[in-house]
């Protein structure tokens, strides 16, 4: 525990994400906070997850794991079950790949039959510093309208792609994502989370298919818009690959207020490094309410030159503190 | 916790077997004890333990997860996971029939590169009231001779029959067991737990391949028959259809110490119900140094004519308890 901090102690926040961005997210934010809810896109349809998904009819379970580990007690208990939770089997066989966290949680969900009692039971074992809860209460498809360059035999066109894993390696441009079922459940307790906060944190991760299904959700959507809360976004240290290369940052915040018409943004969070035109950003953060905040956030990795698309969960911690505080006037 | 028991308090009783019948030996006992040490065979090739073995190269986890299992607090906590690591996939897919806790413990011991210590770690997510312990640290597998009957198209023979799967269910007369690797390692700490127990009880369980097993480890057969524990040998209410079809109660006590010369045994612990010839148990019994018990210990199947074929926890532990106590001499 962070000095200072008792159980129960800082501000509520809410993070919303999925995967590796919103475990670095998480793992900064348990050095500011006991009270987090982890909100997770529950679309994945890739790796073992996948794999589950499609044998067992339940949701997919790697990126809800994923948050729990980020979010465990820093004990020695704590640490050995997420280490145990995080371990994926190897070799070629039918339990290849699989981490033993999303074999767990899917044997609870059954023996249960309630997702948000699992992931607390399994919260419960990890000591974990919050709570992590599916965005919906429904498994969810990713569907996107992505835009084709002309080739020699081809003009350009407007292409269907389906699935997150589709959609995250696509070569196209992502016009506009969509869920289905369209317009799904939220749960509950994601709703009353949000609407109880203190602070809101959208990002980083996979744009389209991890930080903006949380926005097509209807009655997420509706609790995001209208909380008390203020709402920090963090972006992405380097465009991806896939669904958002060439996007600039800019482009990313307008990405994500055109799918939540109505969202107003009180910070964006952003790495110097990772912006060419400042000015362009700051504009984009304005037109969405927001304050552009920019503090050095990414990983530094010795001895080599490239620089590290991933999170330092130390330096978004100092930074996340400065954008809790509202103390960011003074620097970047 | 039974009345007037203090954590670690009750006599120190180390049971052997496997499967089911341990299972039952050690949900008696802890109505008894805090102080259980469950020495496991580790020899087990069928089922989701096999399929693990084979793919993973690790123990059979399944006999260890169900002692485990056994031992769990009798709290909502502990009775959770109990529940959860019983608990089984269904369906046809990859995973179909694999235990969870299977799956958790061979990730332990992938992770941890001990097979006691992810063992100890389960224990003490279940609050285990004891130990678990592989009788052997190598995976065994068991050969048995067994006497096939004349047929028309062939004479009674001797055959090999390799594998804890086939003994267990072969149609002939089992003569002698064996184990490969020959003359296995014990883990020390088995070792240790037989010199300083108060009690050894063996059985009940498959005869051959669960039970007997445990006399062909050299130092776990050499601390059984030195230790100045007493022993207690807990008889099957029927003979397997496989292995044992046709052993009278007093054969069954000869083949095992057949196989464990020098073996002394203190009690014989029997069913009336399910003991034909008493007089003859008694004298096998006497011949292995032992006086013979006869307790009610069976199951009640209320509305079901048939006699079950399994022990009932809290009879057995009644019945343990006389032992424990040395009070057997007016019943019976």
């Amino acid at each position: 525990m962070a000095p200072g901090l008792q159980p129960g102690s800082g501000p509520a926040v809410v993070a919303c994400g999925g995967g590796h961005g919103l475990a670095a997210s998480l793992q900064a934010l348990r050095h500011l906070s006991d009270r987090i809810t982890a909100v997770v896109t529950v679309a994945d349809d890739g790796g073992s997850s996948g794999r589950l998904r499609s044998e067992l009819g339940i949701m997919p379970p790697g990126d809800l794991r994923m948050a729990l580990a980020a979010l465990c007690d820093d004990t020695e208990w704590g640490r050995t079950w997420r280490d145990v939770l995080q371990h994926r089997f190897t070799g070629d066989g039918p339990l290849a790949d699989h981490a033993v966290g999303n074999l767990l949680i899917a044997a609870l969900w059954q023996r249960l039959g309630d997702s948000v009692e699992g992931l607390d039971l399994v919260g419960r074992l990890l000591g974990a510093r919050g709570r992590v809860l599916p965005m919906s209460s429904v498994p969810l498809e990713i569907e996107a309208d992505v835009r084709v360059s002309a080739t020699r035999s081809a003009p350009a066109r407007l292409e269907v792609v389906r699935g997150q894993k589709a959609v995250a390696t696509t070569r196209g441009t992502v016009e506009e994502v969509r869920l289905l079922p369209v317009d799904p459940p939220a749960r509950p307790e994601v709703v009353e989370a949000v609407r109880a906060a203190d602070w809101v944190v959208l990002g980083p991760g996979s744009w389209f298919t991890s930080v903006m299904p949380h926005l097509l959700v209807p009655d997420l959507a509706a609790a995001l818009r209208e909380t008390r809360a203020r709402r920090c976004l963090v972006l992405n240290l380097v465009s991806e690959r896939g669904e958002t290369s060439g996007l600039s940052p800019a482009a990313h915040v307008r990405a994500l207020t055109a799918h939540a018409r109505g969202l107003r943004l009180d910070v964006v969070l952003a790495d110097p490094s990772a912006v060419e035109d400042v000015e362009a950003l700051a504009v984009a953060a304005e037109e969405a309410g927001a304050q552009l905040v920019l503090r050095q956030v990414r990983k530094v990795r010795r001895g080599r030159p490239a620089l590290s698309s991933e999170h330092d969960p130390l330096r978004l911690a100092a930074a996340m503190r400065d954008v809790l505080e509202g103390s960011w006037g003074d620097v970047g």
